[in-house]
C-alpha cells in the first residue's frame, strides 16, 4: 500500500492513549453515579434497519444519516442517536422491568460537514427512565446530572429548568392559538443567541400582532414555575442536586418534549450546553415502542472532556495509567528488574518493564514521552545493597532507598 | 411506524442490562490487567477508507466487509479488525512512544452468514506491543493472557505455544521447499479437527511424497522448542503466567505471523480458542505503517463471557448493579424513603428509589424482576421507631433493625 494514502477518514477521530485515559475516567465516574441511582447499562448494535432509524426524524435527517444496502440488499444505517434504538428495545422485549432505568454510552453517526468541534462519530451518553410519569423520575435525572458534574470537579455550572407546560400556558395566555405554539417556541428558543428585538421581528413575521408580542414577553418575564416544576426542583435538591435554576426562556429545540425540559450550561469555555434533556411522554410509542412516559438526558461526553481539559479541572491527572517504568540495567540484572516489576504489580501499582537492554538515557526518555511519572533503576550497586533508585521525572529528583519505601512513596503519589 | 416492523437487524445483538453487567465486569478486569503491565487504551473510528481496510486482506475478505459510499462519494467501510486501524495510527502519528503498548476494545464488523454464536458485530479486544523484538514483549503478552484468565476465575485452560520458526524449520528438515511451507502449514493446522490420515491425504494431494510426509510427522512428534521459545516461556512464567504448553502442531491460520504463536483453549464448553495471537514483525509495514516488529493477542470477549456463564465461574454475581430497592409506603412517608436512599448512596451503596406510590407487592415484584437482592421498607411503624425493615428477596427473609445495621448487612453481602 502507498504509505501516503494511510490516513484517517475526514470528520473522524482517533483517541490516542492520553485522551482515552481521561475519557475512561470520565465514563467510569458517570457509570458509578448512574448505577448508584439504580440505572443499568444497555448496548445496541451500530447498525439498524433504515425504517427503524428514519421513524423519528423523517426525510430531513436522512441527509445526515449513513444509510446503505448491506450484502443481503437490506436497507441499513448507522445509529443516529440512542433514543431510536431504545424505543426498538422497548418494543422488542416486552418483559423488561418497568420503570426501565437504563443508560447507554455508544457512538452515534452524523454525516455533518466536518468543522472544528463537529465530528461524524460522537460518543453519546444517555440516561433515561421509561415507564414512570412521577416527578421523582424527572428529579432523579436532574440529581444525576448534578452529582456527575460535582464528581467531575465542575463548580461553575447552571442547570436551566423549564417546562413545556409552562411555555404552552404563557403562549396561550398571550392569546396565541395552540397550533402556532411550536413555531412560536422555535422563535423564543433563539433568545439565547439573538436579542429581543430580533426575535420580536421574527414573531411579527410569523403573523403575531405587536400587542400579542408585548403580552408574550411580559408573560415570559413574569413566568413562574407550575406545581410540577416546584416539586421536581424540591425533590432534586433533596436528592443532592445543586445549581438548578428556573428559566422561562429555555425551550430546547426538539419538538417531542412534553413536560420538564432542562440543560446544563457552563460560563467557560464557550461550548454550548453540556447536557440536555426533558420529559418525552409520547415519543417511545411514536417510534414504535409501547405507550410509556419517559424522561431523561443526554450528557455530552466530548464537551465534558473538553471542559475538563480547558478548565484544568483535573490538575493532577497523569497522562498515562502507568505509574512506574522499571528500567533494565544489564543482562545480568535483568531478572532483578523483572522480579521487581512483578512485586509492584502485585502491590496494585501499574508498572512497565522496559523490554530490552538499551542505554538508560533512552529508557528515561521513553518514560518521559509516555508521561510515566516514576522510574526505578536497579544497577549493580543497588542490587548489591538491596535497594533501588527511585526517580521522579517531573521533579527531576532521585533517591536511593529500600523497595518498601519506594512502594510507599509511589502509592502515596 | 408499523409496530410489527420494529426489530433488530439480523446477525446483530442487543446487550440488555444483565448481560452488560457481566461484560462490563469482564472488561474492567481486562483493563486493570493490561494497565498493570503498562498498556494504554487506543480507540479508532468505526469507519475507515476502503483502501485502508482492504490493505491487509485483499479481495477475498471484501465480501465479508461492510463497504459503501458515503455522502461525499468516498469509498468507506466498517472496521473489520483492530490491527489495520492500529497500523494506520502507527503511520499517522510518527511521534508515538516506541515501544507502543496499546490495547483496544471496540466492535468490528463481518458480514458473515448469521448462525449460532456468529454475529456480524463483535467486540474485539486486542493487546499488542509495537516496536520491540525482545522476547520480553512476547512473554508479557502470555503473562497478560494468563493473569486475565486467572482473575476471571478460569482454572481449566491451556495456553498452547509454538513458533513459526520451529514450524518452518521442521518443514525444511523434512526436505520441503520454502515456497510450499505456507500451504503445508495450512494442512498441519487441520490436525486440530481432522485425524492424521486425513491430513496425510491432503498433503499427498499437495504433491508431497509418502516419505516426506512420514518425515514431516516424525519431525512434528519430536519437535522441541528453540531458544527463543524457551526464553519466552521462562520469562512468562517468571511474570506469573500459568498453564503454557509447547505444542508443535499449533499453526494459527493467519499467514502474517513470523515468530511465536499462541492460543488459549478450554476443555469446556466446546467453543474453540478464547485467545489467539503471536509475533507479526512485517505486518505493520505491510499495512502502510512504519517498519516495526510487533507481538500481541486478541482476547475473545464474547467467548469469555459465554464461558463465564456456561461454567458458572462467577456464582455470586448479581444480575443488576443495584443493591437495594427503597420502597415507598405512603405519601406522608415519601420523604423518609427519599432521605434513606440518599444516605445509602452516600455510603457507596447502589440503590434505587421506587418512583411512585404503588402497592408494596408491585414494588417487590419489580425488585425481583430486576434482580435487586435487597429491599428496604419504611412504614409508619418503622418511621416511628426509627428503624427499617430489611428484606432479602432470594432468601425470602426479613428483619426490622436500625438503619446502621441494615447498611452493614448490605455492605457485607
Amino acid at each position: 500500500m502507498d504509505k501516503s494514502k494511510t490516513r484517517i477518514l475526514k470528520g473522524f477521530r482517533d483517541f490516542l492513549p492520553e485522551k482515552m485515559y481521561i475519557r475512561n475516567r470520565v465514563i467510569s465516574i458517570l457509570r458509578e453515579v448512574f448505577e448508584s441511582f439504580g440505572f443499568s447499562e444497555l448496548a445496541t448494535p451500530t447498525l439498524e434497519y433504515q425504517e427503524v432509524l428514519l421513524g423519528k426524524y423523517g426525510e430531513e435527517a436522512e441527509k445526515l444519516m449513513y444509510l446503505f444496502k448491506d450484502q443481503g440488499e437490506r436497507g441499513v444505517g448507522l445509529k443516529y442517536d440512542l433514543t431510536v434504538p431504545l424505543s426498538r428495545v422497548m418494543a422488542d422485549y416486552p418483559n423488561l422491568p418497568i420503570p426501565f432505568k437504563r443508560y447507554q454510552i455508544q457512538p452515534i453517526f452524523r454525516a455533518e460537514k466536518p468543522q472544528k468541534g463537529r465530528y461524524r462519530e460522537v460518543y453519546q451518553c444517555d440516561v433515561d427512565t421509561i415507564g414512570s410519569s412521577s416527578n421523582v423520575a424527572d428529579a432523579e435525572i436532574l440529581a444525576i446530572i448534578s452529582t456527575c458534574l460535582n464528581k467531575l470537579n465542575f463548580t461553575d455550572y447552571k442547570i436551566r429548568l423549564n417546562s413545556r407546560k409552562v411555555l404552552f400556558n404563557l403562549i396561550e395566555k398571550a392569546g396565541i392559538k395552540a397550533d402556532k405554539s411550536q413555531t412560536i417556541l422555535r422563535s423564543i428558543d433563539k433568545l439565547d443567541k439573538k436579542n429581543q428585538s430580533e426575535v420580536e421581528k421574527e414573531l411579527a413575521d410569523k403573523g403575531l400582532s405587536k400587542e400579542t408580542i408585548t403580552k408574550l414577553f411580559a408573560n415570559l418575564k413574569s413566568a413562574e414555575m407550575d406545581d410540577d416544576l416546584k416539586e421536581i426542583i424540591s425533590l432534586a435538591n433533596k436528592m443532592g442536586a445543586k445549581n438548578i435554576e428556573f428559566d422561562p426562556i429555555l425551550v430546547r429545540g426538539l419538538d417531542y418534549y412534553t413536560g420538564s425540559i432542562f440543560e446544563t450550561v457552563v460560563k467557560k469555555p464557550k461550548i454550548g450546553s453540556i447536557t440536555g434533556g426533558g420529559r418525552f411522554d409520547n415519543l417511545i410509542e411514536k417510534l414504535g415502542g409501547p405507550d410509556l412516559p419517559a424522561v431523561g438526558t443526554t450528557i455530552g461526553l466530548d464537551r465534558i472532556c473538553d471542559c475538563i481539559e480547558e478548565l484544568n479541572l483535573w490538575p493532577n491527572i497523569a497522562s498515562s495509567p502507568t505509574k512506574v517504568l522499571v528500567t533494565v540495567f544489564s543482562k545480568a540484572l535483568f531478572s532483578n528488574s523483572l522480579d521487581l516489576a512483578k512485586i509492584l504489580r502485585n502491590k496494585g501499582i501499574n508498572c512497565e518493564l522496559y523490554p530490552s537492554l538499551e542505554k538508560l538515557d533512552k529508557q528515561l526518555k521513553y518514560a518521559d514521552k509516555k508521561g510515566i511519572p516514576w522510574v526505578i533503576i536497579i544497577g549493580s550497586d543497588e542490587a548489591e545493597k538491596e535497594v533501588v533508585t527511585l526517580k521522579n521525572l517531573e521533579a527531576k529528583s532521585q533517591d536511593t532507598m529500600k523497595l518498601e519505601k519506594a512502594i510507599d512513596i509511589i502509592k502515596a503519589s
